[in-house]
């Protein structure tokens, strides 16, 4: 059987880790590699309807998301979790359920983040019309032992899949050497 | 890769689910089968905790169920859930998300269940204790058009075992003739 796992992608709303984990999903798929993407948004409308933004409720939210992506990574998949997820304590545990974990810090600085605003809700934050915003009204706390960070504020989008994988490859969850088809 | 699917167990508390789902996963296991069993009370703690037992909450306790084996079909494991599921139309929604469902009828007498009462909840719910039980206080739907029926207040757990490992040789998810090892 094909040796399981979790990426784990967190960071700051709009740093880019949906578009991150879209990308790394479809190229181990396109080696063969049984894969999963487990993304922050489809996962809450799944999973975790009634939960909001508090810090319990994420944290739940996050203790789901790893139950299922361990299922997963149990039977040989390479599952992408892409979640803000800001806080250490609950992204400790789910390394420490998982096993087969690689917490991938996101990086970008907010300014970057709320130029991008992909969806619209810094702008909406900022005029405090949403609660509970990481990044404006709510902590974001960064990995402090991360097994890789992204910097995509400062990388092309090719650098960072290129990081991620390298990491991959050097932990022994796909070979290397197969290059990258690039596409958008 | 093997072929996936779900083998939904569902019936009154107490009829014999939970038993024959562990049955029916060992069993699969030892004959090298990639499986997993999601059982209603582990999956519960894990996944829904705030839910109660009104129609609503065990709905989307069914929903985020088949999701979460959906997933785990789509990646070739064979998935054995047990679930009371009282209603008829979110089975056929499962069903209907899932592709590769087999329901099966886990069939016994209320009678019988109240006599094993194997929690002690019917006790409590017949003395008003508890609302929204199934069989006392909670309507059952069986299912009208099982994939099986197994009737486990007349069959012995092995008979039971064998129908299950039969109806899956059948449907070509298992191959058939390597026999049972018993084990309790």
């Amino acid at each position: 059987m094909e040796r399981g796992g979790v990426v784990w992608l967190t960071g700051l709303p709009s740093s880019g880790k949906s578009t991150l984990a879209g990308h790394l999903a479809r190229e181990l798929a396109r080696r063969g590699r049984r894969v999963e993407l487990l993304d922050g948004d489809e996962v809450r409308r799944k999973l975790t309807r009634p939960l909001g933004f508090s810090r319990e409720d994420r944290d739940e939210n996050v203790r789901r998301v790893a139950y299922v992506a361990g299922l997963l990574a149990r039977h040989g998949v390479l599952v992408v979790v892409a979640m803000i997820s800001p806080y250490r304590a609950v992204r400790a545990e789910a390394r420490a359920e998982i096993g087969a974990f690689l917490e991938v810090h996101v990086a970008c600085g907010t300014d970057e983040c709320i130029r991008r605003d992909v969806k619209g809700l810094y702008r909406r934050a900022l005029a405090g019309e949403i609660a509970n915003f990481t990044g404006v009204s709510d902590p974001y706390e960064p990995p402090e032992q991360p097994d890789l960070v992204v910097q995509t504020d400062r990388e092309s989008e090719a650098e960072s899949l290129g990081k991620l994988l390298g990491l991959l490859e050097q932990r022994g969850y796909v070979e290397g050497g197969a290059g990258v088809a690039w596409t958008t």
